[in-house]
Order: C-alpha cells, then structure tokens, then sequence
C-alpha cells in the first residue's frame, strides 16, 4: 500500500499526482489518496505565512523552470499561476468527500491540471463545479458535503497523520511508515513496498 | 558539457559525485568538476549561519534517513558524520588545484567518502593526505598550492559562477545556462544536454 499526500497548491505534488496511480497500478501496489494542507506545517516548522518557494525567491525562480521541465518531460500541460500559493482548503475537503468515488483519481488530476496546467482558481467553487461536471458528477451532490464536519475533521486528520510521519514538503508517499518526499522518489516508494511488503501483498 | 557545482559538506552532493562521471562517459559527455562553496549562499539569501538541515530539523531527519537509503541503493558507504556541516574549504581549494589532474574525480570521490562513507574530518589536512596518498599522490606537492591566492580566487569565481546561475542548494549540474539542481536531476541534465548541445558535440 502506498499514501500519496499532496497539497493542491504544491507545483511538484502536480506533477507527482499526474504520475503516481499510474505507477501503482503498473507495479500491482494499491494506493490511496491522502490530501492534506503544508500551510500549518510551513508556519510550525519555518514560521512561514506564505511558501517556501516565495519565502526564498532563488529557489522559487528555480522551482517554477523545475516544474516547467518536467510537465514538458512527461506532456503534462503548464502555465505558471497568476497567484501562487492558491488556497487549497476547499479543494482538499472535496477530494476527501470523493476518496471512494471511482472518479478519485480523475477528478484530483483535474483540480491540479486546472491550477497548474490552465491557471485557473481552484480556490473557487464554480472551478471544482467545472472539474466534476467534466466527470459526469453533480457539483451540488458533492461541494456542500465538503463543507461538513465530519469532512473538515477527515482533512485535519490527515494532517495531523503527515506531522507524526514527519512530512516538511509536499507530495510524499508513504509505505508503511517509511516517508519518500518528493515526486522524483516515487519508484523508490513503489521498490521499497516491493522490497518490504511482498509477505503482506502475497 | 556537463558542469557538476558540488559542495564537500553536502550529502546530496556525496551522492551525486559517486554518480556524476560515470554517467558522463556512459553517454559521451564531457563534464567538469566545479567545487564552490554553499555557506556563503545559505547566509545571502536565508540569513543562515548553518546547514538549512540543521535550522529545520525535521527536513534534517528526513535527509539524513533518505541519503542512507540512496547509498544503499547505490552501493557507498555511509555514516552519519558525528558533526555537521563539516568545514569543506580546504578541501574545496585542493580540489581546485587537482582539476587538471588525472586522478582529480577519484581525489573528489575519497574525500566525499571519507566524509560521509567514513566519518572522517575533511577540515584536517591529514584526512585530505590520506586521501592523496591513496592515490600515490604526495600531498607535500599539493596541499601547499590548496592556500595559495590563485587558487583562492579560483574557489571565489566558482562560488561567483555558481551565483550567477540562480543556486541555491548543492549538488548542481549546469548544461550551458541550464540548471538542474539535486543529484535526482543528473539524468534529467544529461537528457537536456543530448537534445540542446547534439549540434556542438558533433
């Protein structure tokens, strides 16, 4: 088993969840989606208000070349945000309301490709709305559920589950209690369940 | 041409000098070693007097883990050094004067895993002889150059180059103007330079 978590707002964790089902579906390891939020984990951890890539603009003017390369490498579409970091908040609670919907995948693809790839504002509900209806969901069925509590706690329980695993950036995933950060480490993910889970995949 | 910019103190830059050249000359590429020094970035542009993983310790614990594991992948040895970072200058300096050497690349790797493999002290001028003298180098005809002022002001203009690049952490590998930061990046920058220098290399 594999625990991708990612932030909406993060440019590699685009990048790492446009890639990351595929490779599990190919290496025959289940996965699961687990969003959660780096603006708590930036303020405790740095005593950042804002990213690190803005806090540190060498490495942000870096980063957004890193990204632009990689979407190129894999043909992923890319368009630098207007506003970065957008808040990802609302997002996130919808994708925990579809994390056992069969449209999981596709509709958190689509909430990343609309950021990064199209430059759109996921922070507005009438963007996911767009998202889902592409999907064939109804918006209504789902966004106000992403406002309940059960919902909000969910999200903060994931957040609270990548503090104790001890995350710092996004995306990371997760086998067992072994943290891999960063989506070049997904194959190291994916190889070390296969080096250490084959007894409870079998 | 590849130019690797790598600071001893660094362990990402340990992994990506055992990698570097061999990867070159798989692919038929020439490379150059660059030895900079980070200290003097962390403090422009974080206002760090130390290593970023020791002022974020929980990056720090994460790094660490993740070098131990990419050595074992690898195959090189690896110990946490009891103290960290270590002082590269020295170092840094005789490697500049070993650029031209036959034996430069094998010189970068020992101190590396002297560093990081071994747990040794690069500031010492005897760890750097022992590194010399394996190599049947006599480092009573190198050490000496590694404090002169050409060679001084040649660390400066790599470290100067290294800036002008936009870097911000180590190990680097730069193809022309084109910055790859991180040794996860070394096939990405080999890839880069196949595809934009083909038209210069043959």
């Amino acid at each position: 088993m594999l625990d991708f978590y990612f932030d909406f707002a993060s440019p590699y964790s685009y990048v790492g969840a446009m890639r990351v089902e595929a490779l599990c579906t190919n290496a025959g390891l289940p996965m699961r989606w687990r969003p959660f939020l780096l603006g708590p984990i930036f303020t405790a951890q740095q005593g950042l208000e804002d990213s690190p890539f803005n806090a540190q603009p060498v490495k942000g003017q870096y980063m957004w070349r890193d990204v632009e390369r990689l979407c190129a490498k894999h043909g992923y579409p890319f368009k630098k945000p207007d506003s970065f970091p957008q808040r990802s908040i609302l997002a996130a609670r919808a994708a925990c309301v579809a994390l056992e919907k069969p449209w999981c995948g596709d509709f958190i693809r689509g909430v990343f490709m609309a950021n990064f790839g199209l430059g759109k504002d996921i922070a507005s509900p009438s963007t996911l709305g767009d998202v889902l209806s592409s999907l064939g969901v109804d918006p209504a069925t789902i966004l106000p559920q992403a406002e309940q509590d059960p919902v909000k706690r969910l999200l903060r329980a994931f957040t609270d589950e990548a503090i104790a695993l001890g995350v710092f950036g996004a995306p990371n995933a997760v086998i067992g209690k072994e943290l891999f950060f960063g989506q070049d480490r997904l194959e190291d993910a994916i190889g070390w369940a296969r080096a250490h889970q084959s007894t409870k995949l079998h």
